[in-house]
């Protein structure tokens, strides 16, 4: 069984191009399927396809609000642990059943052949990481014999099945991840991502109004946005369409069906003709900062603290380690997401004896501000460049991290806006190249 | 593959009987599990039976309103046509599938080893008739090694899978099908159907204040009130568990689990050592009249009629010929459910000119009372007292039909009430025999 986004590294070489450019897979998020008149939206946005001479396999959420609904029901039978159990995947996974459900009944009252599959019917094996599984696996045989009929495949999104025939679901955002790898299952030319924007933005619209949609953006480009911070797709979505070759395209559901519609393609870089040195602004606010003080200068501290704390499953960015003198006692500081906080305070409270630091200090009142573009690492100066014009607005920077594509600010979090907008401008991001 | 209940003869004899006495099959209906803190109750009476020693199934319904709920959803996206379609199925069916997940939870955090079940884990196999399904197969081996293993199986009811791996539904009241089902292929000692009331009663205890549970009851008896219009059990699950020998319990949800609680035990015939005459008088209210004038007097014209009732699937009762003198044309009357009448007159209208008759007359205000017992066939003069119990309060009786241990008149509807008094009084059912 060839693993689809389980052990590969996302960052690898693409292994497929499209084996069938007349098979398109189309995905709808939880608020495009909110209530009975966007699922018929959604179904004139197939009948286009349809139309187009695409042989056509949707993936669905669930109906906005629903899956809350049933996790809360899971929660209050279940205590904490619940999330772990197959029990809550069997009955989380029932939101997209319904949809699904809905959707090809909504298709066959339009008169065109479609019908609903669940995960367990497409053959979507997953691991038994019940609430966070990973895909294995998809028969995309049955599913693409299916859609070359020219009936719709209405796919039941976030779900599977596990070698024990029990239903797994992917966790949060696993819809999107759904739609990319049915898309590298079926061989298909493209995988169009439906959501409430209608595209990438060179930043959050909501900060700067010269926020512009990004036409074509490189996979490279789009998982460090979605790693920085930006929701539009999830960061495994992202990385699984890199390792097929599945061109993403990011439309908007809230339109009606359109020829050329306004959109965002992610493809490889090598598809892109212009490389530009800054691509995006993506700012994040939901981070914090906590600094370990008077570590022991010993060798091995901090990889006994990174140790732990990866064994807490605490995701670490940002890391600075300042140290006076030779033979001093260190300080280290590091970022993480700000839902983490509490639990990575109390791993660290759990190991301070016997590592020996002599205190904690958590921040929550920073930002980390991205600038992100594939050219970057062809232009010297960019650094410098952001540096700069945050420090011409008085900006300070607290911390640093940098990639080949991009380079991360930490800053007091009252300032984001500013440096966002400034940042912008600085690098033109609101002109058309 | 054994047909379970779709093409056997519900009233043919006994086939099997418990392989495992250690075995039981518990059902909840929606009003059982209509909130968490019901489903709370049921995990109590689940937990009592593991506790007294038995291998547990359980089968539950969806949460009370969720079905009507998905339905409701349905219609609006497929039209009128949608419940027999695949896709119907594959909404409605969850709304058991989330009740099983809750239970198994709760009982996991209770310390009981438990997991949820959907209708194509336990290979429960239907015919393709999506929406009103029967049972054709069930796995019972690796649900039996399951339950022996002490895990207890959480079945979600009403729903099974066909021979092209669809879901399909089994039709309202399926669940109680699906737990008697379950317990013939488990070879269970017992099924126990937990509902909102205690047990079968010699009349509706709304109406006759001296209605008794009873504590045993003939399958045959059962089976004539389910079809009279009793409520209690459907039809089918009663006639299942005749089949297969499946002793049916009814008890109620609504109260603690405690030893020896009130209920009612349906077992065969032969296992009554006391048959009663007469064990219950059961009105219904859901009964409408049609009566067709003028029919030409001419061989088959009453076949032709009937024939094309059933092929518009409506079900007749209680019918009645009257012709004045040879050659003159005779009028017809027949019973049938209220709400077929809309569909029933709209088939006769179709067929009028053919057929020939001059009119039809629709008459919603009539009931029918049946009295059922077991001895009544060894026993002259129940119709006679019957008969004499009504027209001594004035009560005319329209239409009569019978069979081995059941007599039902068609009544006016205002004489519902007084008629079932009188008779549950004539024939001394408040008095424990």
């Amino acid at each position: 069984m060839r693993a689809i986004d389980a052990t590969a590294d996302p960052r690898s070489t693409p292994v497929s191009r499209a084996r069938h450019p007349d098979r398109l897979v189309m995905k709808f998020g939880g608020t495009s399927v909110a209530d009975l008149e966007r699922i018929e939206r959604v179904a004139r946005h197939v009948m286009a396809a349809v139309k187009a001479g695409r042989k056509v396999c949707v993936t669905v959420s669930a109906m906005a609000g629903e899956t809350d609904r049933l996790v809360g029901l899971t929660r209050d039978a279940g205590g904490e642990g619940a999330s772990r159990k197959a029990d809550y995947d069997a009955v989380v996974a029932s939101g997209e059943q319904v949809t699904a459900g809905l959707l090809a009944l909504v298709l066959q009252r339009e008169g065109v052949p479609a019908r609903s599959w669940h995960g367990w019917q497409v053959g979507l094996k997953t691991d038994g990481t019940h609430g966070a599984a990973a895909i294995l696996d998809i028969d995309g045989e049955t599913l693409g014999a299916a859609i070359d009929s020219g009936e719709v495949a209405v796919v039941a999104g976030f779900q599977g099945v596990t070698d024990e025939q029990r239903i797994s679901t992917l966790g949060r955002g696993g819809s999107d991840t759904t739609a990319v790898a049915l898309a590298a299952a079926l061989g298909a030319s493209q995988c169009d991502i439906y959501t409430d924007v209608d595209g990438v933005y060179t930043t959050d619209p909501r900060l700067v109004p010269g926020a512009r949609r990004l036409d074509l953006i490189s996979f490279e480009e789009m998982l460090e946005m979605a790693s920085q911070g930006a929701k539009v797709l999830q960061t495994r979505s992202v990385g699984l369409g890199m390792l097929h070759g599945v061109p993403i395209r990011v439309l908007s559901s809230l339109e009606e069906p359109q020829e050329n519609p306004p959109c965002t393609l992610i493809v490889d870089e090598e598809d892109i003709m212009e490389r530009r040195v800054v691509s995006a602004v993506v700012p994040s606010r939901a981070e914090a900062k906590l600094s370990l003080m008077g570590i022991p200068n010993v060798p091995g501290m901090s990889a006994a603290i990174f140790t732990r704390l990866a064994a807490a499953k605490v995701n670490i960015d940002m890391i600075v380690q300042s140290q006076a003198r030779t033979g001093e006692a260190a300080n280290l500081s590091f970022t993480l997401k700000e839902d983490d906080l509490a639990r990575t305070q109390a791993a660290l409270a759990d190991m301070k004896d016997e590592i020996g630091f002599t205190g904690v200090l958590a921040d929550q009142n920073v930002s980390k501000v991205s600038i992100i573009g594939v050219g970057m690492n062809d232009h010297s100066g960019v650094a410098a460049q952001m540096f700069e014009t945050l420090a011409d607005r008085g900006i300070n920077i607290q911390n640093i991290s940098t990639s080949e594509i991009k380079i991360s600010v930490l800053i007091p979090a009252e300032y984001t806006e500013l440096a966002v907008r400034a940042l912008h401008d600085a690098f033109s991001l609101g002109e058309v190249h």
